[in-house]
């Protein structure tokens, strides 16, 4: 038996309207809080807009102890002025790369640290952490790689500035963290466990295909080593993306893997395959703490092991592992 | 206009029964004759098979003039004595490491030219070409790359053997071709078309899901500048493989792009496109006469310059191109 005080999932899709209504239970029953991702259509960018979603989330999840923190989507033109205003209601922004996944039609053309120069130093000073999908727009085993020198370009110029590698998926990327303090990172469950080759190499698993895509198995292995030993840069992040079956098999299959309600209870397990269960609290919650500086409610989750068997399906949606048996379950 | 005579597809899957019946008579409408593939369940590794599976291809095609090149299965029991008796049936041995794609469970397992000097002796010496999906069972990106040392291999042990490099998809395959005389290889036409960018850099596209996987752009590239200049090393194969939409649209999408129906039409565009029209006929002919020591039977194909709407599907089978428009059309 295990328990985890106010498991964190700092990198969460819920979509709206009737989708919402689906998943954001299921993550308000595992998870304390959880940073809510802004690419809806269109994209969360004023303050009214953050209040309305909040309240869309907290009317879906009111069964649950749950808190959605509530993000922006990046513009150049958010001035000091506005953030100052926003802060109080968001915990972070998201930078989206131009049309580089689902939703993401308004993202900024040009990133770099002259032309966002303005939102940029108003998010230093006023210490909201900046969020940043990074890949470039070249091939797609290269995109995450090639977006580097941009995350170096904002670290160099924004010291004080926390910025959140969202999603990483290489070693290049492990490596980086290293390099400037002011970089931290968040893992899905996904990237800890597949690679390019459980997504295309047998069969093409549309249900385990996503933005950034699964990599080499060397990249496997350097995001398990800072995610199993907790690394204080690294927290987790789901990145759960729920897409309705007909969108995932068909003959253009949307990218996103649907994770939120057996994330815990699949972490479990791989931490404890690899002797690690001690560190999982941290990379679920103590570290994201540590990095976001902030308290969250008090929640705790026991996972016994116990055999767990995956759905099928949740409504509409396909999970990662749908029909397997995970070890462990959620018992409180 | 452009006239090809005897356009050759030197690698076929006609599959069987209904599926045969739909797909086999779209590629006898095409092509002068084709090299048809023995990968069915169980696989073609008897004379009698081999015959028996003739006669259904040319009942499936009696309306047109299409001559079905056969092929054996590998199997490393092949003698002399059988080989000299399967040759008036045969075209080619095809070789497929065990489990590496569609129906390829009764693969070979060790592939070299020690556990396999008695069947690659006889075929030397009865000048039967071998063709080969050489994939090795690493990572999905790696696989072909990895498999060029059997190559060398074989090719170095069996100076007389000819070989054909099935599908290639890589520059180092392109360039394994000039180190040995006896190395050869077919080409797609999607593989000259499409990178891993197309199958899986935006949605993912289960119709452009193949072994081997689409790969980077400059290994599309090296494979344009061998077709397109017509190198006598290679030839095309088209490497259609029609799976039903179920199949393909599904949560585990079999392998295979469907493309015979419509392969000389957009062939006929990409050489266009390159300036390359007066090699075509090298290309999907000529080359493979010289390689294969074979006069096909006459057929001449005409193409024009007239728009040609790529039907949604074929029956239950959806081709490449699906619903887009080609500028070439097939008149005769």
């Amino acid at each position: 038996m295990i328990t985890i005080d106010s498991p964190l999932d700092m990198h969460l899709h819920l979509r709206d309207a009737n989708m919402l209504k689906i998943v954001a239970p299921l993550s308000a029953k595992s998870f304390s809080a959880a940073i809510i991702m802004p690419n809806l259509v269109p994209p969360i960018t004023t303050i009214e807009a953050v209040i309305s979603y909040k309240n869309r989330i907290l009317d879906a999840t009111s069964k649950y102890n749950f808190e959605p923190l509530m993000t922006l989507f990046f513009q150049d033109s958010y001035d000091f002025e506005f953030l100052q205003k926003a802060k109080k209601h968001i915990k972070a922004i998201k930078l989206y790369p131009q049309g580089i996944t689902t939703n993401s039609a308004n993202g900024i053309k040009s990133i770099d640290s002259k032309s966002l120069q303005m939102t940029l130093s108003a998010m230093s000073e006023l210490d909201i952490p900046l969020c940043v999908h990074g890949e470039s727009d070249g091939f797609v085993m290269d995109r995450e790689a090639e977006f580097l020198p941009i995350y170096e370009d904002l670290a160099t110029n924004f010291p004080k500035l926390k910025i959140i590698m969202e999603h990483i998926t290489t070693k290049q990327s492990v490596e980086l963290l290293n390099k400037y303090d002011n970089l931290f990172a968040t893992i899905t469950l996904h990237h800890l466990l597949i690679t390019l080759d459980d997504v295309a190499g047998g069969m093409l698993k549309p249900h385990l295909f996503c933005k950034p895509i699964a990599k080499r198995y060397e990249d496997r292995e350097a995001l398990l080593k800072v995610a199993l030993s907790a690394n204080e840069k690294v927290m987790f992040g789901s990145d759960s993306a729920p897409h309705p079956i007909d969108k995932k098999e068909s003959c253009g299959c949307a990218a996103g893997v649907f994770s939120a309600p057996i994330a815990l209870q699949a972490l479990a397990e791989l931490f404890e395959k690899h002797d690690a269960l001690e560190n999982l609290e941290k990379f679920v919650s103590l570290n994201a703490q540590k990095i976001y500086n902030f308290i969250p409610n008090k929640k705790r989750i026991t996972l016994k092991k116990i055999k767990f068997k995956v759905p099928s399906q949740y409504a509409d949606i396909v999970p990662i592992f749908a029909n397997s048996e995970l070890s462990w379950s959620i018992v409180a």
